[in-house]
């Protein structure tokens, strides 16, 4: 019983078609299905019908990161387990969240992140012909517009007990523990985990204010910096705020730039960055530069300075009640 | 009495609409303007009113290639020199092509390459409030469409006697003689020219069948390498045959890609390569190395080895009759 | 018992003083220990003790290609498989490759690939105080001396019978068959395979000759597109030969250069391309296409067309006589 | 009477060790000449002799920047037009700066730049076989260590009255004023000014303190953003300050990093950005938006805030007693 791979999150947003239009012009997502409260999106390359929903809504919020589980025996076996560990969960019927089969959903019971986990889902099939690629390993034709990035990456969060929950997603879900930050008094700061041999699939960092668990951040992977550095003059020019970047982490040794889109998510496009193979892989440990803003090399090798609003804003969570606001 | 520099081409073009749809979609150029039987366009930072022209045409061949001259008195200066040298010319009354002032065309008296010399043109000023950019230094906003090139940059021919037209323009419009390659022999089999910066505007090389002037190509600038592979792939992808590259020129260190548009016309994307600035520059003799299959060293760097196509290939001129036909 | 990624190969080469310098000063590797028959090498950012061993030798051959398993009872599940199955194995004591501890070495039955599994791995320790890094996530510092790419990636056969060697990795080592090419006969061309999320560990393809299998390449993996080209440059500028590439290949959408080291051996630097995390991934079917030179949309999206060499030259395996030369 | 270009400049550093190994192994420039004091460096595709100087002194200072005239008779004009102005100069005489000949230095009147024109220059001619490109338009084998940039490119300077210097810049030494910032209250915050075609080659910015004139810093030109974010990396890496960067900036469109060397002097590495061609060109006014820190869109289009020392640090310039320290 285990997880395969971060998959999917469904944000809700309060301005559907100014974030469609973020998504899509700025970011260079494509639209898989539409309703006329939802949209489904995903990267050129992303092989699933979607990697991102946005929902409409009265606030911002993350409605639930989703994970594939790697076989269809799965959901089961993690039912089982939620069962044994007193975890509130509910069933999503197929077909709820279009192109999916029967979902799991729970809030994790440390930082209470909202969590899908799912077996079943369509591939996509372009059906304009005018978007179909003459290349089997081109789900749609490579047109370029916008940033656009080749596939999700990942979600980031900021909670009140890194450690605590990374534990929780190395016990039950079989995450690897790849790096972490700690304080100059070891209190754990940041910790990325994945399944895969991504640097990381989700992202826990410590809530500064303490007042509960927000979204951060979800991200989209893009092939070289040159590329990133495009994207960031099309999301400049279009005129959205870029709050951070480019600039590269210190600890994924990946290039980095945040933006906001209109409902008020944060989105990351990033790429390069180290993948991890080794099985017996130690966590590395990144201890906090007390001359440095925050993270120090930890966060960034070069680029300025962390914004403020880079510890302190972030998206609700189901049940969190009053969102941190941007400086 | 000099001019300026390159500023524009025009293009006639058996199949307009197919055309059109190359140098936007692909491409990602812009139509600063359009009538039933042309279409001006622009890179997204050219200044001027269009740099290319696309004319509906029964053959697909070179109308002109047109320079700007250095000031309001020159366009007469010319009159004057081509009357001298007994070149017949025309005047071109403003208007006629969109956006410029009189001009005056004539054939170079050697290879016959169909000549413009303008002064007046229009500044290009984005009409439409969506896409007009925050910045100053912005004539639009960049969205990134296509390999989406920063400006127009050089004409490319194929003639007879490459000296003999390289004397000519030197003499008379002074461009500055850069590089040239020289087969075995002594032999000039190619000379590349420029008034500006430009490591060339305007290049002319060696018809190995010796039939007569075509026009190689029209080239865009872009930023880097990497937005040039990308160009490839959106270039590819949208089903358009890409002749030759990326490779890198060792005569400019010019990166590149040759591709065809639908009537035709051979379009290069390129960029990097070296400015020039001495006041004394002496041209770079390159020799032609036997072993190679056609220009050596001073064609290419590194990619593969240049098709045939690339030496026999090429489009019409005004009085041309019969392009050479692609293998 | 499984096996955890591809983590090396050890090249026989015969001119070891050359292949050093060409691994060292143009690709951009680092030694990380020396005798007088052996360099060892890795990327900047490999974490262990090597992944490239050249040893002096009268023919240039690959020893072995290695790949680390998942934990350490697996070496003992291993040699019961291999036990089972017939193949003849031999255990090779630890420290005679440098940094590794005991290892089971076999050909694989069907093509007689020189194989080795290990678990034991010394992490690099970067003992020269100038290259030590103050990031955790550098194992060295980042000097970007040579093409300078970040990490091994994949090695590549040619051999007879690439669905039988195909279907033994699958079913003994575990691999994941991403992907495959297949001519118009049905007859399989190549396929691609990986137990990580990447695009492939190790490549298996036809040799049009059918006399035996030979190694194709080894690849290392920069970080973007404009690196690899930047590559190509330092390469080329050294006087090696550059083979193929740039150019992106249209099955794992990679931009590939492949150039000749002194010794004979073929060696690829790539960027780009996909991951693949679907648990249930079904391998992508490329249909040769019959007015292609070989692979066809399969092998290249953009660049020159494949030239001969690559189809027919490799170098020996052991127990191979006869390698086939270059054209 | 016209200069052609900016050459190069002379810097004094209080460390000639530590800056010959920042200039060399971080930034990538070559040596061409040593002498127990000084050292001679250019880029890699630098034509001239040099394009920088490093001089062992007490202080860290701008000795002068050299611009080349346009012909071998300019000298002795700009001698009498410097005469007639009432300017103080010197000759110096060929061979005192290697590589050069005679030269005509001086203050310019209004902001007191150190200022040298020069005619004659050896070009570089590769006396190490090894370092000896195949290619006649690489003066050097391409290497690729540390930044690498290509070419020298501009010098700037924070002085009191920008609208005054930039005006007798363009009376006297013929530059084309490019584009400037102005404030609120219509003061000309900075103003940049080229005789070629390059965006700029001299740069003038407002000195906030209204304390006199400092060196900002020089720069050098790369081939692309991913070139500039790896230079960033190896900078970083070797234990280096970086001030700003990477950012775009909005005036000129280009891509900057800016460093600090060991003796004090900032160093800007950029790429991209715009040529300008029209020789009618209407300088590009960006007005200074009361929104941001600084400089506004004008300064930056994306990338992070500039830092204070960006406004404040500066090197001395001959005859300025007390550097700006940095904060």
């Amino acid at each position: 019983m285990t997880i395969a791979h971060v998959g999917h999150a469904e944000l809700r947003v309060t301005d559907l078609a100014a974030s469609r239009q973020f998504f899509t012009d700025a970011l260079g997502l494509f639209v898989s299905a539409e309703t006329d409260s939802q949209v489904y999106l995903r990267a050129w390359q992303d092989w699933d019908h979607h990697t991102l929903v946005l929902t409409e809504a009265d606030e911002s919020s993350l409605d639930h990161i989703g994970w594939r589980v790697s076989g269809p025996d799965d959901l089961a076996e993690h039912e089982k387990q939620l069962k044994r560990l007193g975890v509130a969960y509910e069933w999503v019927a197929g077909g709820t969240e279009l192109g999916h089969g029967d979902s799991i959903r729970f809030l994790t019971p440390v930082a209470g992140l909202p969590t899908e986990l799912y077996w079943e889902v369509e591939r996509y099939v372009e059906s304009d012909p005018d978007m179909r690629s003459t290349l089997a390993s081109h789900p749609q034709r490579f047109v370029g517009g916008g940033a656009a990035p080749r596939r999700f990456d990942h979600g980031n969060f900021r909670i009140n007990d890194v450690k605590a929950e990374q534990e929780w997603y190395t016990e039950y879900l079989g995450l690897r523990h790849n790096y972490y930050v700690e304080g100059e008094d070891g209190a754990r700061l940041g910790s990325w985990l994945a399944k895969t041999n991504l640097s990381h699939e989700i992202a826990l960092m410590g809530n500064p204010r303490q007042d509960g668990s927000r979204l951060h951040h979800v991200a989209y992977f893009l092939d070289s910096p040159d590329q990133l550095l495009r994207g960031a003059t099309i999301i400049a020019d279009a005129g959205y705020k870029i709050e951070w970047g480019p600039g590269q982490h210190g600890t994924s040794d990946a290039v980095f730039l945040y933006s906001f889109e209109p409902s008020g998510h944060r989105v990351e496009i990033w790429t390069g960055g180290m993948l991890l193979f080794a099985p017996d892989w130690e966590p590395i440990c990144h201890r906090k530069n007390p001359n440095d803003n925050g993270f120090g090399l930890a966060a960034e090798m070069w680029g300025s300075g962390t914004p403020d609003t880079y510890f302190t804003y972030g998206t609700s969570l189901p049940g969190n009640v009053g969102v941190a606001q941007p400086a």
